[in-house]
């Protein structure tokens, strides 16, 4: 139970990422002990339909999301094929944020450097019985109630130096080309590359063209307005990062791009 | 920051409606942006399932729950097939509640008149940083928080005269015949009318016959339980519409009566 | 309108388990019910996804997740494909919890004994006008938020003696076997069998083997690690139930083996 319930502070807010799906009772068995530790709490899906084991997925929504809420959230992320197994669960301090999940470069994008991790162990922050297949409901949901309440990360258990990391490719840069690859494709089937705003900033915006699965894309556009229905455009996506659409279409099953598809951005001949 | 979070008042609520479904991270970066101006809200969920570009379908939802809500509550509605184009986001005021979203129908049939329309222009209610293809995250949740910690609507922008309708169909009434047609039909493919009960409430009950789809089915019902399985049922639905049904079973693919197929309710000889 | 609502207690917690699916405006409906008699509660969902009418399912997903919820929580439950029968609406007080629904057996397992059931008849506790169609949002709803603002169970209508059961199955123990079940699958195609871990706690977890779906399965193990990737595996689930599952994959599919397949776990001969 938590003892800070009481205070005037506004209660803090806990976040949930599984691959657990809605149609069953694992994600309310978490809400559950969530609520149970702290009815005040505010608990915030951010999604349960993480295709079974995609840690990198789950990865690039936490770090697209996890920036919105305010300091002192605490995300419980349980995309954790390794379920009893060896990896470690551990709990993140970074940038004023709480990451509480599994060792499997899950939490890697979001709780960006500088950060301190540790070592879950302190068996007061888990449930008093534990299962060694239901970790969401018997260490990280209870560990995630906890910091919500407002205890000390450094109670959870030893400091660890480092955790896996699973990050983003990096793009070949070269003189006039940018190589790249295809890193997200959401319901609409919009494809986020690996190339930041920043990496095409100082470049002639109109005279890029983007070649994808055959296909040549001409100019850097700012929305899907700029080209006719049905067409293929390039811009920057809400999250920073340069996406390929089609307007009122799906360019993922337009183009067959999976994940890992090359993309190659060059400037135009003059 | 909501500078009224610390008042003593129940906090408001905010509903989302919006076609982004729930696999990606659209609408948690929504509800993010939401809990950071004001921890106390409660964000609800309508749905996120609206199929792409169903303005119609998410006005008819809409206008269905919206009522059902206390007084004070701002529903931010994202729908929105012209995001960056010229279509512009409006704050309304109807019935006590506060309708937030783009000025293309979807916030109509629920926000009815009298009502106050204004055009979301004033920075102050938006990200600092305005994306072209995200205006759930960037216009539409920001001001929807800002009225729910209880700004006033005259400070999103100026007010404008009218706003995009998308009427529901008005059948046509002869004298023993109402020509109607299907308006929605939900999950359990129970088909709704543009028919109200205020429109049958003349008429005598047990000889009504309703034409659909080559079928003819007698009587208007108080439920399904009135007829066998596997019947078609006509009933008053829980919205106060006509409904037409099948007992444990789905009217629209038995009948393959999409939403305008003709229907036609008229008095059986006698 | 909630009476308590303006206490300093920590305000109820109310549950939502249906069959209305998200992507209509069921359940909004029903939050909207239930926040206009309380904006202070707290709403969570347990799930929407029960099959059409598949009241065993709701009852074992129920079961599992309600303890999980503190004392003084309202669990209401719309599977009701009876709404508009002769089936009775029921508020059922049971474990420091309530539960309300229709007594079709979908609140028996988690209402274990000693419980006091209560037919749902104080008018009330009901919308003041009723549909014959959406008991959820016009009785189930409205008394359920009664009951969350600290209403006596006792107002909502007359004690009744019994409600309708639905029991899990009970094994058949022999000297050396015993003779189970599947009751549950999850989406993982993980499927929970009628067996306690109680029951086998007395067996050389070793020496027992599996027989489903003409598969012989050696051990009671641990954890999915415990075998490699692809074998089926045999263990106690984190509900306490006896489960088999394949190593990332999919053990329904595999096995062919839906609710109701018969389960045979014996010792292996020496």
């Amino acid at each position: 139970m938590c003892e800070h319930a009481n205070t005037e502070e506004p209660p803090s807010l806990v976040t949930l990422l599984t691959d657990f799906g809605t149609a069953d009772g694992y994600v309310a068995a978490m809400k559950g002990i969530l609520y149970s530790a702290n009815p005040k709490l505010r608990v915030v899906d951010i999604t349960h339909e993480i295709p079974d084991q995609d840690i990198f997925r789950a990865a690039m929504i936490l770090q697209q999301v996890a920036a919105t809420f305010p300091r002192g959230t605490v995300h419980v992320v349980v995309v954790d094929p390794g379920v009893g197994t060896a990896r470690l669960p551990v709990a993140v301090a970074s940038q004023g944020h709480f990451f509480v999940g599994p060792d499997n470069g899950v939490l890697a994008l979001a709780a960006t450097t500088p950060r301190r991790i540790f070592h879950i162990t302190n068996r007061a922050f888990m449930r008093p019985r534990l299962s060694d297949t239901f970790h969401g409901r018997d260490i990280f949901a209870p560990c995630g109630a906890r910091l919500a309440c407002g205890e000390p990360i450094e109670a959870v258990g030893p400091r660890l130096e480092e955790m896996r990391e699973i990050p983003i490719p990096t793009p070949r840069l070269e003189a006039q080309t940018i190589h790249a690859e295809v890193i997200y494709a959401d319901r609409y089937g919009n494809l986020m590359l690996n190339v930041h705003e920043d990496q095409v900033g100082g470049l002639d915006r109109a005279s890029i063209r983007t070649h994808i699965g055959g296909f040549v894309i001409e100019g850097l556009r700012t929305t899907y307005g700029d080209v006719a229905v049905g067409e293929l455009v390039v811009y920057i996506g809400s999250s920073g990062y340069v996406e390929v659409a089609r307007r009122e279409g799906n360019a993922r099953h337009y183009l067959g791009a999976p994940r890992g598809t090359p993309v190659m951005m060059r400037h135009a001949p003059k």
